[in-house]
């Protein structure tokens, strides 16, 4: 989920750069609280090297809500009809901000019963899935993360752009300084970076992506108007349609291609869903004994023989980690074109651009 | 997962054929109403095509509960340190006859809780996932199954094989008269297909395995001995590394490598983990109002434009439910192969062969 970096690109304290986006985001009418939460989540993308889901992305949010497709003070409403599932309605508020918000309810219910389960409709996008997904991580937890998202691939055998690209997302605590991390769009790529391609005037590689008409195509604005490609044929198909009935149709929220688009609709509200399922470790086996038996799994992957070619053999998030410690000490890479964004938008609304 | 048909293959009815592995597997030492729960799990598969999971796998299972590695009489010890979570020891029985078992204690705790999880060690190999998932959603129910199996894809970069094909399932009802069925093997293809070319001396397309050095391969008996790759990549080594960290790791059970192959290790158990977790939809939404959004969803997919060469767009579960109604009405196919290991299993077990 890397963009490329053909792009120049600055970077800035990840400290600096959050401070900016809170008062950026405060500007807007969000909380003080609620804008923390939301520059939390960007920079935390941005850290791991998505960019596609991080700062990039302030401009776009903060134009949906001066258009009122998001509200920026949304009330949260949470409906229980059993004790382990939290039905929730985002009241179309930053999906960032009430993501949390439905994780720090859901915590207590999977300490007491094991496992827990929330739906929420009426969101948006919500920036990187993983997100959630590690701050479980740290309280031992395992969470489960599906989202439909705006419509971008198409049912297997259909031209139609139906599903988005329905990422699902797990973290793990390994008692290695880091986490596994899993986030995989169900599309042969990610979205973001057909957009980035876009955005910086690149072809995307064959097989990535069908035309309006459904022809194959190599051009990310073609692209971006037809459908991309569901990951390993009907196996990506089956997939994505679990996530669109876990995170749409059992939310309430809109579904396939009933979901507004975030750059392209700039008259209707997303109306995204989540869903969550969250697991308290210790319910299952002693932590400490999970971690070893973790740990041991890693152990034996790495000293697997590896392929003509690969130096090492890593586990999904053991580079992602690596990238936060160099970006924490080097500063965060923002491209020009986003950092035009910000600088814009600080002076309309008479932010102080800080970063430096 | 349906093999290819260049065998000569018989058709018989499945009640038929459901009554003769009951006799073989009670010839076992099996209870009789395990024996029943036995024979319906493999028959379902064969009815649904996925004869690589039906009574093709009759032999194996008898000869490694004559060889002592399974146990035909295996207590299942279940220990519930949280309201909503059971962990299931399988005691080395027969794992469709102990899925089940769990699946039934699951289902009154996520009629309370909205949702419930389980885990399962040393068990086998339990046939088609989806299976539980269908029962599941016979009662309205959402049961999302992993399970991880024998060492057979290497991580991404590694020759040697690791993990199973690790496949995930679910099942949805739609008030179609059909379930939405997803089942898919982390893999590139199921490695019964794999099998099923062995068994029947045909070569496999490139793309699907490498041989024990790590080098591409077409030979079905070279990639047996070396591995099948991951789907799309990166992504589908992520995807089975979740499925065996939820049903190996947070199992208790045997973890990659360190799991018995079901026709190779003749001299020891698998030691398979599977993992559960289950969803009351009335604790979301009604199941009315479930079953109509899920309808639409399907309606809207159904009536997309299609790619050139598609006839119809077809939703996971809807052919199979078309060769579930062909397989009752003409009989379920049975290679010539299997045919006779079930006859000769008859004929050292005393049990009179009534397929006709």
């Amino acid at each position: 989920m890397v963009a490329n970096s053909m792009v120049s690109r600055n970077r800035f304290d990840f400290r600096e750069v959050q401070d900016l986006v809170v008062k950026l985001t405060k500007s807007s009418g969000v909380p003080q609280e609620d804008a923390v939460v939301f520059a939390d989540a960007l920079v935390w993308a941005d850290l791991r090297g998505t960019s596609t889901h991080g700062v990039s992305r302030v401009d776009i949010y903060l134009r949906r809500i001066e258009k009122g497709l998001i509200n920026p003070v949304a009330d949260l409403k949470i409906q229980s009809r059993s004790p382990g599932v939290l039905v929730a309605d985002a009241g179309t508020g930053l999906g960032q901000v009430q993501a949390v918000r439905v994780l720090e309810r859901l915590y207590p219910v999977a300490t007491e019963l094991g496992v827990a389960s929330a739906t929420i409709k009426n969101s948006q996008h919500f920036g990187a899935a993983s997100h959630y997904c590690e701050l479980a991580a740290e309280r031992d937890m395992i969470l489960l993360v599906a989202t439909n998202s705006e419509p971008a691939m198409p049912a297997h055998g259909s031209t139609d752009a139906f599903f988005g690209t329905n990422p699902v997302a797990a973290s793990f605590p390994t008692g290695k300084g880091y986490s596994i991390k899993i986030d995989l769009a169900t599309s042969v790529t990610a979205r973001g970076n057909i957009l980035a391609a876009a955005k910086e005037g690149r072809e995307i590689p064959s097989g990535w992506a069908i035309d309006p008409e459904g022809h194959p195509t190599t051009d990310a604005e073609s692209a971006l108007q037809g459908a991309v490609l569901t990951m390993a044929g009907h196996k990506g198909y089956a997939l994505a349609m679990l996530v669109e009935i876990l995170s749409g149709v059992l939310s309430g929220s809109a579904v396939g291609s009933g979901i507004g688009s975030m750059y392209k609709d700039m008259n209707r509200e997303q109306n995204v869903g989540h869903f969550f399922c969250l697991f308290d470790i210790s319910s299952f086996m002693d932590v400490s004994l999970f971690k070893e038996r973790i740990g041991s799994m890693i152990d034996l992957i790495k000293v697997g023989r590896k392929q003509p070619g690969t130096d090492e053999i890593f586990v999904p998030g053991e580079r992602t980690n690596k990238k936060v410690l160099e970006n924490k000490e080097m500063g965060i890479p923002i491209d020009t074109a986003t950092l035009e964004e910000l600088r814009s938008l600080c002076h309309k609304r008479g932010v102080p651009f800080t970063l430096s």
